[in-house]
C-alpha cells in the first residue's frame, strides 16, 4: 500500500485547482466536488482539514466560497500532505532490540535501550529526506508546471470552467 | 500507518544480527528466531525472501546455517528494505487529472494527460530521495554504530549469544 493515500491526493489537486481558479470565482465546495466528480461530504471535510491547517479559508452560502489562506508559493507540498494524513511517520519502530533473547522480556538494561535504535535513525533520515523534498515543492511550482504545458487544454480550460460555475451562481 | 511495517524492521534487525554473529557460528533459522523470539515459521519464510534477493546463502540442517551473501558494507538499507517488503511506492497516483468535469468520464484528450501528473512528479522526487538515503546506508555502517556504543552490553553480548548457540550445537 502507498504511504499516501487518495486523501493526499484529492487535498494536492484541490488547492491545485483553487490556486488555478481566478480570485474572484470563490469556488463553493460543491464546485470544487463537482470538478473533481467527488461526493460533496468528502469535498466539505477535505476542506475542514485543510481550513484546520490554515491553509484555506471560506465559507458556504450565496455569497461564501474557498480560497487559499496564503500565496500560492507559500504553500508546500509536505503541508499539504500532513494536513490531508497527519505526521504520516515512514516507520514505526517497535523497540525489538529490547525484546531480543539476551534478557528477560521486559527487563532489558538501560544501556542497551538507550537512544534511538540504530536501525530506527536509518529510516528517520530518509523520512527526514522524503520531507525535505516535499517542503521544497510549493503549490506555485505545481500550478507553473501545469500552465507551462501550453498544449495541456486544462491550463486553461480549469481557471475558465470555474469562472463559467461563478457566473452562473450569479445569475440564479 | 507506517509506509516500512515489521517485516523490514525484522529484515534489518536479522540481518544486522548475521552481521554480529561471528562467521563461525552460522547461526540456523532456530538462533535467529529465538534470538529475537519469533516464530520459526516467519523467520524461515523471511530467510527465504532475503535469499531471492540475493542478500543471505544458507541451509538448514545439522552442518547448516545462514551467512550474509555479501559483504555488509555491500548490502544497503535500501535492498533491505525492498527484499522485505518489495518496491514499496510512496504514492500510487490514480490520474484523477482524466477524471475532471472538464470531459466526459473516460474520454480526457490526450494532451491533457500525457506525460507524468505534475502532483505524482512531486511525488516520484519525495521518493527518489527517501530511496538515496536508504542506499546511503550500508548494513556495515548500522552495525560500525552497534559497536561503537561501547557502554552498551549487546556489542558484545549479541556475538557472545550466537557463538553460545553454536557451541550447544556443535555439543548435541
Amino acid at each position: 500500500m502507498a504511504h499516501y493515500g487518495a486523501g493526499v491526493e484529492y487535498a494536492l489537486h484541490t488547492l491545485l485547482n483553487l490556486s488555478l481558479a481566478p480570485d474572484e470565482t470563490a469556488p463553493s465546495a460543491r464546485d470544487l466536488a463537482t470538478f473533481q466528480r467527488l461526493p460533496l461530504a468528502f469535498m466539505r471535510k477535505l476542506l475542514t482539514q485543510l481550513e484546520k491547517a490554515g491553509l484555506v479559508e471560506g465559507s458556504e452560502g450565496l455569497r461564501g466560497g474557498w480560497k487559499l489562506a496564503r500565496e500560492p508559493r507559500k504553500i508546500t507540498a509536505l503541508e499539504i500532505a500532513e494536513a490531508a494524513q497527519g505526521p504520516s511517520p515512514l516507520f514505526e519502530c517497535r523497540e525489538i532490540r529490547a525484546r531480543c533473547a539476551l534478557w528477560e522480556e521486559g527487563a532489558a538494561p538501560r544501556a542497551a535501550t538507550s537512544g534511538v535504535c540504530e536501525i530506527h535513525a536509518v529510516m528517520l533520515a530518509a523520512e527526514a529526506a522524503m520531507r525535505r523534498e516535499l517542503a521544497k515543492s510549493t503549490l506555485a511550482d505545481i500550478a507553473q508546471r501545469v500552465k507551462a504545458k501550453s498544449a495541456r487544454p486544462d491550463s486553461t480550460a480549469i481557471p475558465d470552467w470555474f469562472a463559467g460555475r461563478y457566473a452562473e451562481r450569479r445569475k440564479s
